[in-house]
């Protein structure tokens, strides 16, 4: 059986056919969890499924986490997969050709204190950055927030690439500079890439150099 | 045709029967993708194979700039894959569950006042690691200087994994933490991953909590 919030089931409709599905909606991760790992302890091979990597920002974690909560000997195979970043940077190029950072701007279960720090210390260090979550309908002063920190670490003619939906039909993407970057329209299926000093525009690629004598 | 660095077409033999291959040492990065260019500008349809993912330490970012510096005006297309830290983390449970930092420790291309600046600033900022090229035979600084670092601003029972050909026939790993992570096997083919304030060691797998109410 295939357990998983209802528009990934959506997604891979043609590798479900005739099998059971359980559906739930965004926000009931720790419920539709929980429900993957009772079917498995009663004996079904289930599939909880997560958009892009499990391990990032996915599920994986929370099922290893329930898992001991629940002291249900279920055994776990972690299956790793595309990450949004990845999918995202071969759309605007290779800009995570050389080390990166991958931060989530949502605030829901961490601080946003702690957020800031590590956008600081990111940008101070002159890696290129990954920010996942970036901005949905309510949440819009940290993508602000975030893009200010970098703007005063980095000349505003620096690289930086929006991607939405990457990976999957429908996938729009816009490569600006952090100067203009807030003009996009950037939602909670964006990923935005902002580059570093090595990073540079190449025939409309976003592509962090990784120093190779050319 | 198939272009890619020797021990990566034998891993996909299954992939490329009856197709022509050209395959190159390990330090001919730039012949191998020039070689594919020039292929492509004769009109041959030509995969360029990177381990991993081909946008992150592989050839996308090179196979970008070598084209305009050759001036051939060949399509290009990247397919995102499945990186080793991606490949490690789900080995050892979800250490990358939130924020993390991705370094390579090789000073060959990039210098290492560089790489030490940023593994600084990842550790003070609390963010998970993956380390990408951590030893060689003939670099082994480099690791010692790294866990150094992270060791002055995590405790030594920080929890640590190491894996080796992560994602491969032979996959090897390891779960420590940050006190003893030196006296592990650690090569050229490995990944190490350090843990941050909320890595946590539960039933053997290694878990960045995210923080939901379990």
């Amino acid at each position: 059986m295939v357990v998983g919030y209802q528009r990934y089931l959506e997604l891979i409709a043609d590798l479900t056919a005739g099998k059971e599905l359980i559906a739930s909606g965004m926000t009931h991760e720790v419920q539709r969890c929980r429900t993957a790992l009772r079917r498995a302890a009663e004996g079904a091979a289930v599939a909880l499924i997560s958009s892009g990597d499990a391990g990032i920002y996915g599920m994986a974690g929370l099922a290893i986490e329930l898992r001991r909560a629940e002291g249900l000997d279920v055994p776990i195979e972690i299956i790793p997969g595309v990450t949004a970043a990845s999918a995202a940077a071969a759309a605007l190029g290779a800009p995570l050709m050389l080390d990166f950072a991958v931060i989530s701007l949502s605030d829901l279960l961490i601080d946003w204190e702690t957020i800031r720090r590590r956008l600081e210390a990111v940008a101070a260090a002159d890696l290129v950055i990954a920010l996942y979550n970036p901005r949905s309908t309510r949440r819009v002063r940290q993508l602000e927030e975030a893009v200010a920190i970098f703007r005063a670490a980095r000349p505003g003619h620096t690289p930086a690439g929006v991607v939405t939906d990457a990976g999957q039909a429908g996938q729009s993407l816009r490569v600006t500079d952090l100067e203009h970057l807030l003009q996009e329209e950037i939602g909670m299926r964006s990923i935005v890439i902002i580059g570093n000093s090595t990073t540079a525009l190449l025939d409309g690629w976003m592509v962090t150099r990784r120093g190779y004598p050319v």
